[in-house]
C-alpha cells in the first residue's frame, strides 16, 4: 500500500532545474527553479540540485514524503535513471535516480525518474489538457521536439523507455533537412526553434545575425514579419503532418502541444490545424483534438509527481 | 475465473472466411476456409459463416467452448462488433459480435471481436514473430496496408479501437499519390498491391492490361522484370520510412510484416531494411528488428483465440 502524502518533485533541463512539493491531488504546494549550471561538473550540478530541493522542502515545512518523482532531459538509461542530458555535458551516465534515493528517499518510499518530455505529457494527462482522455500525445516544441504517449489510459514506455519520440517521426523524407539524429526530414529537424531560425535566415530574416533563436522568431512573427510568419507556418505544417501520422498509428483523442515555440499561438496552430485537416482524413483521425498545453512550466513537476502518486497508470519501471 | 478449454476462432476478410478451434495454448486443432461470397446479402453472408463454423465444431468433436474470438475486416464499431468491412458491401453495421454470441456463445462465455489486422498482430505477438517481446508493430501488406500495435506487453486499442493504422502514416506528404482516405502520401497509397501495380504500369510494366495485381507484380519481379522490381523497391522504401517513424514514436522492438506482398521476400525486405537504416538513426531505433510474419494464414485465427485466451493482454473491450 502506497503511503499517502506529498511528493518531492524535480524537473531538470538544460536551462533550468526546478523543484517542488506536490500534494496527493497534483497541486504544487511550493516550487522554485534555478538556472542549470550547464557547463559545471557532475558534483557542482548535483550540489546545485540538492540545495534547491533542500530549500523547497524547508519552505514546505519538512513534510513526511510519500516519494520522489523526477523528470530529466534525455537520453537516459531507464528505469535505472542514469542520465546523460544532451544539454548538460557534465552529467554522463550520472546516477540521478540512485542519488535522489540516497539523499531524499528515506523509509523506502518510491523514487522514480523519467524523461522530461514524458513527465510533461503525464502532467498534462493527469491534470491538464488531456484530463479524462485515454489516448494522448504530449509534445514539447522548443530547442528540440520531444514528447510522450498515453494509450488506453496508461503511459507507454516502449522497449527501452523511449516511446513518445514524435520529434523523429519523418515529415519530409526526400527533401527535408538533415537531422541531428543522422536521418533526414524528421519533424524535429524542421520544427525545432534553431532549425526554424536557420531556415528564416536563409530566406532573409535577420540575415547574418548570430545566435538568433526561435523566441526572437516568434516575437518578430507576432510583429508581422512575413518571413518569420512563414517559418512558423512551415513548423505548423510539419507538426500537423506528424500529428496526422501519430493519430493514425495510435488512435489519439487529444494532442497537447507545449514548449517555448507553442507560445506563438495561432501563428503556429492555424497552419498546424490546416495540415492536420488535410492529412488526417479517416473517420477516427479527423476527430483528434489539438490543444495548447495548459500547465505551462509546471507540467513536468506535476507529471513527476504522478509517477509516484498515480503509479498504476504512469509507472511500469520497477 | 475464465473457463479453460478450446475457443472457436473466426477470421473474416473480403476474399476468405476462416474458422477453427484453438486450444488453450494457441494451437489450432482444426481450421478451414471458404471463399467469402462478397457480393451476397447480409443473410447469405451470415449463413455461409454459420455453416463453416458448425462444420469446424463438428469436426473438432463438439467441444465445450471457453469462448469465441473473431477478427473481421474494418471498419467496425468496436467493441460493439457492428462490422462494415470495406470489401464486403453486404455487411453494413452488421451485428457480428452479437450474432456470434447468440449462436455460439452459450453459457455466458466471452465472445470477442476485433479488426483482422489487429488479430494478425496479436497472433504474431503471442505465438509468432513477436513472441517474448513487449513492443511490436504487426503489418499486413496486401490490397491495403493494415496493422496493429502492442506496447508494454499489451494490445493498444486507442480511443476508438483503431490503433495500429500504419497504412495511413504519411511517407511522402508533398509528392506522394492521393490516398483512398482523402489524404496524400500515406504508406498505403504507395505500398498497397493495386497502387504498386498502377505505378508499375505507368512505367511500362504490362501497360494497358486490365486487372493486374500485386501478386503478378511480385511474380514478375521474381522473374527479373526491372520495373516490377523497382515497384517492390518503392514499396520497401515506403515501408522502411513508415516503420522508422513508428519506431521513434512507439519504441518498437520488432515489426512483423505479413500479407500477400510480403511473400515477395528479399525483393521487398532488402529495400525496406536499407530505408530503415537510413532513417532510424537513434540509438534505440536502429535496433528495431523487422521480421516476416511466421504464422501465415493462421495468424488471424490464433490472434482471435488470444482475445479470449489471453484477454488480460489483448482485450480491453468490455
Amino acid at each position: 500500500m502506497a503511503k499517502r502524502g506529498p511528493v518531492l518533485v524535480v524537473d531538470i533541463g538544460g536551462t533550468k532545474m526546478a523543484g517542488g512539493v506536490c500534494d496527493p491531488d497534483g497541486t504544487l504546494l511550493t516550487w522554485e527553479s534555478v538556472p542549470t549550471p550547464a557547463g559545471a561538473d557532475a558534483q557542482v550540478l548535483w550540489e546545485t540540485l540538492e540545495s534547491l530541493l533542500a530549500a523547497v522542502l524547508h519552505r514546505a515545512g519538512g513534510p513526511d514524503l510519500a516519494g520522489v518523482g523526477s523528470g530529466c532531459g534525455g537520453p537516459m538509461r531507464w528505469p535505472d535513471g542514469l542520465v546523460s542530458p544532451l544539454n548538460i555535458p557534465g552529467w554522463r551516465d550520472f546516477p540521478l535516480r540512485p542519488a535522489l534515493a540516497e539523499r531524499f528517499g528515506r523509509d523506502g518510499v518510491p523514487v522514480r525518474l523519467h524523461n522530461d518530455a514524458i513527465c510533461m505529457t503525464v502532467g498534462e494527462h493527469w491534470r491538464g489538457a488531456g484530463r479524462g482522455t485515454t489516448s494522448m500525445l504530449g509534445m514539447v516544441v522548443s530547442t528540440g521536439v520531444g514528447g510522450g504517449l498515453v494509450a488506453d489510459g496508461r503511459l507507454v514506455n516502449g522497449a527501452s523507455g523511449n516511446a513518445g519520440h514524435i520529434g523523429h517521426v519523418i515529415v519530409d523524407a526526400e527533401n527535408g533537412p538533415l537531422c541531428t539524429c543522422g536521418g533526414r526530414g524528421c519533424l524535429e529537424a524542421i520544427a525545432r526553434g534553431p532549425g526554424l531560425a536557420a531556415w528564416a535566415q536563409s530566406q532573409g530574416w535577420r540575415a547574418g545575425e548570430a545566435d538568433v533563436t526561435g523566441k526572437e522568431l516568434a516575437e518578430d512573427a507576432a510583429l508581422g514579419h512575413p518571413v518569420a510568419q512563414a517559418a512558423l507556418g512551415r513548423a505548423g505544417r510539419a507538426l500537423g503532418i506528424a500529428i496526422a501520422s501519430a493519430t493514425s498509428l495510435c488512435d489519439l483523442e487529444v494532442v497537447a502541444v507545449g514548449g517555448g515555440l507553442s507560445q506563438a499561438g495561432e501563428l503556429l496552430f492555424t497552419p498546424l490545424r490546416a495540415a492536420l485537416a488535410e492529412y488526417a482524413r479517416l473517420e477516427f483521425t479527423h476527430k483528434v483534438r489539438v490543444a495548447p498545453a495548459v500547465l505551462g512550466q509546471t507540467a513536468g513537476l506535476v507529471g513527476a509527481g504522478a509517477l509516484v502518486l498515480r503509479g498504476e497508470r504512469y509507472w511500469a519501471g520497477d
